[in-house]
């Protein structure tokens, strides 16, 4: 017999495991980064998201229990390349001037991934008529994005002419 | 002897080296994904897509060779890690009415890696005074997000309701 072709709410779904794996994944790196980071701006901004992100992990447990899933995540093989190249500058740039920069845009590249899963997450719940899961995933979709702003701010004042003038 | 400390130049031209990789890499599974999509829209976007992308890949060329360099890529583990994903899609999704969201989902997480590449390597092209490098991929940079713009687009009038109604 045929398997029953997938539809849009095990998309949702395993999607959701992909984001869940992230953040776990992102949630144990960012320590190492905060540790790694030169210039007290980086530092803090590392620290603050760590504390945003054990937050991001709540509400995803709350979207899987509000489709009455268990949390789980699935291994998901765009974050392991994204923060493996962060651990390569780590390594690469260990007493440079210019690691700071690299940490940054590492950073900045996880931010984007997961601002890309989050507006496809809420495009589909809002599709499916999830309306919690929209309100929670919109929060954490806001903290995403302020993240990467700030980022982009401590780049332009702090990281980047030490990076060059060192 | 200790090694010279590497500093924002070199890191700038092994984050051109990664995107180059990745241009290439986007380049080869576009035709994939708009063999695979099932809406015209998506297949067209895709289409365009892989057009620009030739472009990007020329523009590249031209980064290098304002800094002197060969043209040259170097593994991404990223953009390998995201097109694994898309081509799981493929695969998982293959005569279901969510393959088109999955695939367009597969797309922004490309792109979104991109627009975050593409604004790291432009801030840094500016702190190192590499004016020509700027105008370059800024141009790129557009492209990517106009194309992320436009396949949210096509998610929300073409491809969620279908893939949630079929």
């Amino acid at each position: 017999m045929a398997k029953e072709p997938k539809k849009l709410d095990e998309l949702f779904h395993e999607t959701l495991k992909d984001i869940f794996f992230a953040e776990k994944k992102i949630l144990a790196t960012l320590p190492k980064m905060a540790k790694a980071a030169q210039t007290d701006e980086l530092r803090a901004a590392f620290e603050k998201h760590e504390s945003e992100t054990e937050d991001h992990v709540e509400r995803l447990e709350k979207v899987f229990a509000a489709i009455d899933k268990k949390p789980q995540g699935k291994s998901c093989a765009a974050i392991i390349g994204i923060t493996d190249e962060g651990a390569e500058i780590m390594k690469d740039y260990k007493g440079s001037p210019a690691l700071d920069a690299g940490l940054l845009a590492a950073a900045q590249a996880v931010e984007h991934y997961e601002i890309s899963r989050y507006g496809t997450l809420i495009a589909w719940a809002e599709e499916l008529g999830l309306d919690d899961a929209v309100t929670l995933l919109e929060e954490t979709l806001e903290e995403e994005k302020a993240t990467d702003q700030a980022l982009t701010e401590i780049a332009k004042t702090a990281i980047n002419q030490q990076a060059e003038a060192a």
